[in-house]
């Protein structure tokens, strides 16, 4: 990863509403038609997706499994991806839930630390969907007191 | 995420022989045999768990679904790591893979694009596992013509 390609995006509760960025399709519209994992090109760079690694301290209802599901689902219809399979796991004694949804465009994971606080998850999304969709999501699921997000552009060499 | 938590390790097929640390249990030995995602430290810095951004560039049987579940299960054999759900689909038309391995110590995906020899994994353990044995093992499975490996250490602030 070049620096380039990791963008520091700040820290505090008025991140998201700052890094709202146009999302171009590199491929062709037929080809879009066929599957949703294409090459998109933000920043104007061209790239297999966007990496947003995302990090929430300070939160509530780390332990809750059904609380969390349902928070994953709504990033999900949130960023207009496509769900095709999602698994929970919840852990003892800590009550921590380690969670992924996998979708046409990538993934979303979650992993919980309740007794800190602390959920560290990442959002890959390739194709139209809308990762930066989930923070608003995931702010209003957990309440953190502070959200790092970070963007990775995966695939800038390909 | 601080520059500080960004390790650029280079690329090549040299990069994985320069990048092994020593990992510490930060926690204590009892709490270490009820939980495998127990907080460690990583070039001394405390974190939740080291996670590593893999791409690898100019690959092979990048569409063979049973290659890479099998690959993907070496991944959590060396790295000692604790399988609790695996998840593979085989996209259609490109043959391209999107695998997700739910960990007691977090996770590892994978999504491949096979059109263009190029597969982005991503990596995150806590507790004892060592997530840097797994480069060796895509390296084997994929032989990727180029491959970069960058580590986050999540949840510092914790």
């Amino acid at each position: 990863m070049s620096q380039t390609a990791l963008f520091q995006l700040g820290t505090g509760l008025e991140t998201s509403t700052a890094r709202k960025e146009d999302f171009a399709i590199a491929t062709s519209a037929a080809m879009a038609e066929e599957r949703d994992d294409h090459f998109v090109v933000r920043n104007g760079v061209r790239c297999a997706g966007a990496h947003l690694i995302i990090d929430l301290y300070d939160c509530e209802k780390l332990a809750d499994l059904d609380h969390i599901e349902a928070a994953l689902r709504r990033c999900v219809e949130a960023s207009g991806a496509t769900l095709l399979h999602i698994h929970l796991h919840h852990f003892e004694p800590n009550g921590g839930v380690s969670g992924v949804a996998v979708l046409a465009e990538s993934h979303i994971s979650i992993h919980s630390w309740p007794e800190n606080g602390y959920a560290a998850l990442d959002v890959f999304m390739c194709g139209n969907a809308d990762p930066d969709a989930c923070v608003p999501v995931l702010r209003e699921a957990f309440k953190p007191q502070r959200v790092d997000v970070n963007v990775i552009l995966r695939g800038q060499s390909v």
